[in-house]
């Protein structure tokens, strides 16, 4: 049944983030894979929508550009949420978690649109 | 029009946090009301909903209780989010934000789901 | 030499935050006295004024209330700044360090102005 | 009367920031120079260099090297600081920021200095 | 199997914290004592004594008083820390934190220290 | 006698992060030199260990990975953490300040591995 739990959550990591992580690699990633993925976001209780709007929150609030970046290509390219959505979060996060906070979020805005329109 | 501005502002933070502020108190206040949530809150770009999932995610990694425990109890009063979601909300920012500002966030949605059920 | 780092560092104490530590309390202590105090600012490439702006925008991204309150209270009776100046230092910090963080500043900021007008 | 808003929002950031930014490119960027340019900034009751202390309080709490280095270029810029003050800005976030964050903002500074003297 | 590690994380939880919770309060609760402690503080690659001094760490940069006086008590009940090396600490957290987030270390050392002598 | 702790400070440097710094430079370095690591490493209430452990901690809830590599990559050199422990090291960071700071560690900690492996 623990085995169906990892393979549960490498289906979701991938659906959540868009890369795939094998089995085994070491104690840190098999945790990522059989609870953070496996166990948190596969729970029917919230939305993957929903979680990303919260963990958007988080990021936002911690300044992490590079996985700001990541979770706003990947709802994108997932359907969570338009290019006009993604905009109005990052004004959310601006007054919530201040301007610098905001520009960061901005720019993996501007980087996540630009990725998922490689022909503009 | 800016009057009208200050209107839906008030009528939004009313509608968001559960209190009202009178015009004219200070620069501060009057910015919250008419800019924070009659411009900000107020755009249909993304819903109350939504703006509340980010918020609290922003306040479950700033570890701000307090306002934790205004957003959650107003998002059960209005709807939101049932307190089955709220738990959830609870999880998603341990593993983000780590377990100190989770139990943080655990407390507060103590607090707002026993504020929603005065008699049991 | 290292006696008179402590006595300045106390006067300067005493003068940046309105009380005194007796010497030989603590590592912890001595070393808020002679260094911080007695080295940090008593430095004159910067006034008091300039330090406690400084001071105040960390305290303020960092929410915390308690040290806000210590720093406004004795800016104000300092004389490094006015009550209408710390109200737009709260604005100030609101958006740089966003909304949560800025409204703990204002109650900071109520409490400092209060203890300085104890009839009113 | 919100037109002359955005004028002065717009020459407000050019002189604390060092560049402009078209009007009605987004939402985001109306509002940075509407309201936190054209409203905050330009606010009398403190002057723009102590706004860019506190700001730098902020930002040295956050570890936020990019805005530190544009913030103390156009402090330098503008002659709101010497290089010396500067230095000791560095010292102050240091000591309530702590020895990491101290050092980013050193980074920053030493960045800002060699972008004022670029013949040396 | 799973059932031994929840039997392995509540008693895990009771060394490290120094309290009890029950099976099958909550989701969270539940993984808190399975995961977090069945499985991450269980492990012996770090000894307790190592685990609680990053967990210190981290708590000391949070500026989280409540969770920092859980585990200072109990480092000093389960004879992991000294008062002495406690007092140590909370000078290093100082340090790499920042002064405001260092008094916040020293007053939960301070209700600590006091916990342990109940009679002095 | 204060030459003394100049000197002590240096070699304590070198021996901590790896790195010489000439005294005279500037303020802020003479500080670290004298201060920092003069005064405060150099106390033999806690090992070199332990407060490696302890800004470890402060290192990773601030996300802060450039120093984590630093701290990591000296950490194996003077023999204070095996890979294993550095391992571990990441595993707790991440269940205290979250995924996203863990795996700003993770990152720090396999550069900090390849650096002590040259020839792998």
């Amino acid at each position: 049944m623990s085995e169906t739990k990892m393979e549960r959550g490498r289906a979701m990591l991938k659906d959540v983030c868009g890369f795939d992580i094998p089995v085994g690699m070491s104690r840190f990633s098999d945790m990522t894979i059989e609870h953070l993925f496996g166990e948190v976001w596969s729970d029917e209780a919230l939305s993957v929508r929903d979680r990303r709007l919260i963990v958007l929150g988080v990021l936002g609030a911690l300044g992490d550009a590079e996985n700001l970046e990541v979770h706003m290509t990947q709802a994108l390219g997932r359907g969570d949420l338009t290019a006009a959505e993604l905009d109005e979060v990052v004004i959310q996060i601006t007054h919530y978690a201040g301007w610098p906070r905001g520009t960061k979020a901005l720019t993996a805005c501007h980087k996540a649109v630009a990725a998922e329109q490689p022909n503009d």
